[in-house]
């Protein structure tokens, strides 16, 4: 058992240790000793990537039959010992990792503990079980259908990566659903919720000690502590990425505003330009006076939400400008998106932007830092998914080294990929082009 | 200029300070000496139960244009003073009031406090601004129209309360916007945006003097403060809110998922009986252990999302229960919902839900209070529209009395009035009975 303290904190606050326990279980955490709630999360390090394209929706249909019961609780036992000391606990599951946590009073530490350990161990996944949690899936699946916002992220990094396991729905679809048997989703989940694979991230007001003990008890009540194993690696390929190319989707729905997604791929997770890019994002659609919603939104009024967004992978990243519209609107909102995007590849972005820019990601940072599910993700995820865990401090110091230089080669890079576009809205066959590159 | 204590905290933190400045404008805080960041809202006594029938989103309309410009910040100005600082500022309209936000460092209080008191106080609500704000409205609902479950909730208010200024959208129509003119809206503002009607709450790392002598400050700059008048007393009625009824509203969608509201008219915001009803809709429909998730989504895998809700108006409020699902199961959906609310009026609830309810309650608080956002709300909000701000405690020992008794009574008065049901779904004439009370 090997404890280390990776990050000192001050004063006693944002003093982040880790230990791996036998069988290569990590358990990380961070202090905060002015708070009174404590958030928990369990990270697994298994996501929709991982699953064969005839299971696809397998590690979401696995998250939601956690929650159905184990040895030594039923469904109703797991969802009333957190609520009824008014805690709430849940799930997500993303292309790369899933993660299951939950929030309550730093008294009730054990509570949380103990539940999720029990339910991310020792699931049963009884068939009987496996058929209701279908049916909700199925439901959700319509439910997730009917948001033409969400429909158009999907069909975008459909279009991005074809048909490979990142470009793939998390959720699956009602085939792969449909098809998928209990037994499937019981070796997933053996093969691949090891401790290895798993950490244990807690926030708030605790010791480390206290959550190491209360974690290895926890573990050890399972049978799943023990052993020489090590933990695996940060994820850092992944199969079948394609490169960016000129794609176009168009989905025909009856709706009332047309919904689009025009953008390329990005770059990794532990690419050092991120930053750089953070702050370009900033700039060009990440708030209320970014240029986006200034010429969109404030200047013509054509919508009421549009923003840019990056996001990034083991092994690539996203880069896209989102904007819904009344259908009529929809080539003057395109045509501004173009033109922003070109404008900032051939003349970068303002000192002022610059400045803005930086004060945005730092102060949502440090907004963040007050709320102990923000903090548990950044240490839970950070452990999971990257080389070195990097401490607040050293973050805002990367942010504020931020050149308008990194700004310039990094637009120059990313947004003269070729562009795919998505759209989603009540369009037979209209002529759309996919940005061209410049 | 008055000052009055309304509850000393303890060691500093929780004291809760309200001075009446000259003009009757209202100042409350909350100090919270461990956090670095501060919430500031102004809560302004109006909402869309305000409005003419003719002018039927006009509060909301008026909201957007509040951040359009002032004698001496244009909208980027405003949203880059805020956003350059790493700070957030939003707004929203309520039925019966609207409230402007931001979250900042605590260093940057005099910024947001001189952004939110610029846009409250001095908007120019030019007759461009109104044009382009009047696209963005249009994109709004147009939005909002592609959300079924947004849809639903709306359309069982508009069902229950019939054409009654709280029965119509916050929103407003296509049609109500396109009629609404420049100097309707600019009138609204000048009569009802007055210092009398408006509460400036701060929860976190500030003094009280401090706020007192920013927002003095401010609103003095802007010529808004001086006079006698005195703060307006909270709503406590309102116009023409009809009695519960048996109403059934069908709208046709060609959705994937159906989406169904079941309720009737609730209680008042004051009714002393809002925290029996608390905990009986924490058990009936409140979390993942309540009645309506465990019989509806884990034993049958009906649905994804179901709960029970209640709202509080000044002379009304709603209690309902909401599922969305596929279109085949939801006569036994329906079925369910209508079975658990006859089983609670004719048995009430376990000594085990109520506890658990409670401590559902108590905990959603608790944990709530770590967040200025949330302290900030409960005291603007609590100071605009109740009689009395309760302490936390008090709030507590509250939740604590429910008896058995009381939930059984409040379970046989509200949930026996006549029901109302809004459906949307891919039905053209599918054949739906209201609940019958029993």
């Amino acid at each position: 058992m090997i404890t280390t303290t990776l990050h000192p904190g001050s004063g006693g606050a944002g003093v982040v240790r880790r230990t791996v326990l036998p069988g290569g279980l990590r358990v990380v955490t961070e202090s905060m000793p002015t708070v009174r709630s404590v958030a928990v999360g369990m990270w697994v390090g298994i996501g929709s990537r991982d699953e064969a394209p005839e299971h696809m929706g397998a590690s979401h249909f696995l998250e939601h039959l956690l929650f159905k019961g184990t040895p030594t609780r039923d469904a109703l036992e797991i969802s009333a010992a957190i609520e009824g000391i008014g805690g709430e606990i849940n799930a997500f599951t993303a292309k790369e990792y899933t993660c299951y946590y939950a929030r309550v009073l730093d008294e009730d530490l054990r509570v949380a503990i103990d539940v999720l350990a029990d339910v991310v161990t020792s699931s049963l996944i009884t068939p009987d079980d496996v058929e209701a949690e279908r049916g909700v899936i199925l439901e959700e699946i319509a439910m997730h259908d009917d948001d033409p916002s969400d429909v158009v992220h999907e069909q975008f990094s459909a279009e991005l990566y074809g048909d490979t396991p990142i470009g793939r729905p998390i959720l699956g679809t009602a085939e792969s659903i449909d098809a998928i048997g209990r037994d499937r989703i019981a070796e997933y989940y053996r093969r691949h919720y090891l401790p290895t694979h798993t950490v244990v991230a807690v926030a708030g007001n605790v010791t480390h000690e206290q959550v190491v003990e209360l974690v290895a008890a926890a573990y050890e009540r399972a049978g799943a502590l023990g052993g020489d194993a090590e933990p695996i690696p940060p994820r850092l390929s992944g199969e079948g990425v394609p490169p960016a190319r000129s794609g176009l989707r168009v989905l025909h729905r009856p709706t009332e505003q047309a919904n689009l997604v025009l953008g390329t791929t990005g770059i990794t997770r532990t690419d050092e330009r991120r930053f750089a890019l953070g702050v370009l994002n900033a700039a060009l659609g990440g708030g209320m006076s970014s240029r986006l919603f200034q010429e969109i939104r404030e200047k013509r009024g054509l919508a009421y939400s549009t923003y840019s967004y990056t996001s990034q992978y083991a092994d690539t990243g996203q880069f896209g400008v989102y904007a819904g519209c009344l259908p009529s609107k929809i080539d003057e909102v395109l045509k501004i998106c173009r033109e922003e995007i070109l404008r900032v590849v051939a003349d970068g972005i303002t000192e002022e932007e610059i400045v803005r820019g930086k004060g945005q990601m730092r102060g949502g940072l440090v907004l963040g830092l007050e709320d102990t599910g923000s903090r548990m993700s950044r240490i839970g995820k950070g452990e999971l998914v990257y080389d070195e865990l990097l401490s607040v401090d050293e973050v805002l110091a990367r942010i504020d080294a931020v050149t308008s230089e990194d700004i310039d080669a990094i637009a120059r890079d990313v947004l003269t990929r070729p562009m795919t576009l998505a759209v989603i809205g009540p369009y037979e066959d209209k002529d759309f082009s996919p940005f061209v590159s410049v």
